[in-house]
C-alpha cells in the first residue's frame, strides 16, 4: 500500500497539528479509518464550523463567536481594569487559573519582533492607544512572556500609557509555584531576591 | 472565555486523535484559529475526502480507495505466498520495512478475543478459508502481533490452513534489532536462544 490517495493526503494534512509528525500523523490516520470512522467526521464538521463561526472580538481581539466576546460582553467586568496579553490561549489559562481577575484584556496576537517585521501596527497598538486614550482605563496589567521580546513589548506599552497618564503594571517575576531553587534559572532566582517580600 | 460554542467544540473533537488529551487538544484548536487557518480546512477536506472515498479491499481487507489495493491489484505480487496481519497499519509497515515481501496480504482487522465478543466470523476468516481452498496459496505467513491473543490467532488459523494442506510459518521470535540483552524481557530472551542459529 503506498502513501498516496487520499490516505496520503489525509496523513499530509495531519501534520498541520503541532506536535504531529509523520509517525504520529500515520497512527492517527489508521485510528480514525479503522475504529473512529464518525469521531473523524464530527471532526471535520468541528473544524469547518470553528473557521466559519469563530473571528476576532471587536474590543479586545480574542477569538470569538460574535462581534463581542463574553468577557466584553459581560457588564459586570470592570472595564476600569486592562490585562494586555500576546495570545487568545493567555486569556483562556487567565480566567482558568484562580487570579481573582474582573478586568477586561487586549491580546495582541504576537509580540513586537522587528527582525521578523512585527511592529506596532501588525499588534494592532492603534486600537490600544484609543482605547487608552478612551479615559475608560484606569490601570494596565502587562502580562505578555516574560521573554526578551514580551519584555520589550510590556516597556513599549507602558510608554504609550504613560502618555495617556494611566498606570501600568508587570506580572510578577520570582520562583514558579512547587519549583526548587537548585533546578530554577540565575535570572529568575535574582528576581526572585529582588522582589522579596517580608514574611 | 469558556470553552462552549465552537472553540468548545473543536476542542472536544480534536480528543478523538490518539495520544490527545484536553491539554494538547486546546494547543491544537488555538495553533490551527489563529495561525493555521488554511491548514484547519485542508485537513477538514482531507477528513471528509478519506471518509468517503477509503473502503476495504475486496480481497485482503486493508484500507483502499479502488475495490482492489493496489497490492492485490499488482499481478507482479506472488499470490502464492499470503501474509496475515491484523490491521492495515502493519500491512504498511512491512511494505515499507526491507523484508523483501512479493506476496500478497490478509487482514483481520483485530485478533481472536472471545472476551471482547470477536470471533472467527468478526475477523472474517471465512474469506480467509475460501482463499485456503481456492487452491492458489502455498504458503500463509503468520505476522499476527506477538502477544497472547495475537498468538492465539495465529495458532487458530495455523489449524485451518492445516486442514487445506497449506505450510504456514510464524514470523521469527527474538531480539530487536540493536537491543540491549539487559533490558529485554526474559521470555523474549528465551526465545532468542531457542531460535539460535550457527554463526
Amino acid at each position: 500500500m503506498s502513501s498516496t490517495g487520499a490516505l496520503g493526503q489525509l496523513m499530509q494534512a495531519l501534520r498541520c497539528l503541532p506536535g504531529v509528525g509523520p509517525k504520529s500523523a500515520q497512527r492517527m490516520a489508521f485510528h480514525l479509518l479503522q475504529r473512529n470512522r464518525p469521531g473523524a467526521r464530527q471532526l471535520a464538521e468541528a473544524l469547518l464550523d470553528a473557521l466559519d463561526r469563530i473571528g476576532h472580538c471587536a474590543e479586545c481581539r480574542t477569538l470569538t463567536e460574535g462581534t463581542l466576546c463574553p468577557v466584553c460582553a459581560n457588564p459586570q467586568r470592570d472595564r476600569s481594569l486592562l490585562c494586555v496579553v500576546e495570545t487568545p490561549a493567555e486569556v483562556h489559562a487567565i480566567d482558568q487559573a484562580a487570579t481573582g481577575f474582573q478586568g477586561v484584556f487586549f491580546v495582541l496576537h504576537g509580540r513586537l519582533s522587528p527582525l521578523d517585521g512585527i511592529g506596532p501596527d501588525e499588534l494592532r497598538l492603534d486600537l490600544l492607544e484609543r482605547r487608552f486614550q478612551s479615559g475608560e482605563v484606569k490601570e494596565a496589567i502587562l502580562a505578555t512572556n516574560t521573554t526578551v521580546e514580551g519584555e520589550a513589548t510590556a516597556h513599549y506599552i507602558h510608554a504609550m500609557a504613560r502618555r495617556d497618564g494611566i498606570r501600568t503594571s508587570r506580572i510578577a517575576y520570582g520562583m514558579p509555584f512547587g519549583g526548587e531553587l537548585e533546578y530554577v534559572d540565575g535570572t529568575t532566582l535574582a528576581h526572585a531576591f529582588k522582589g522579596r517580600r517580608e514574611f
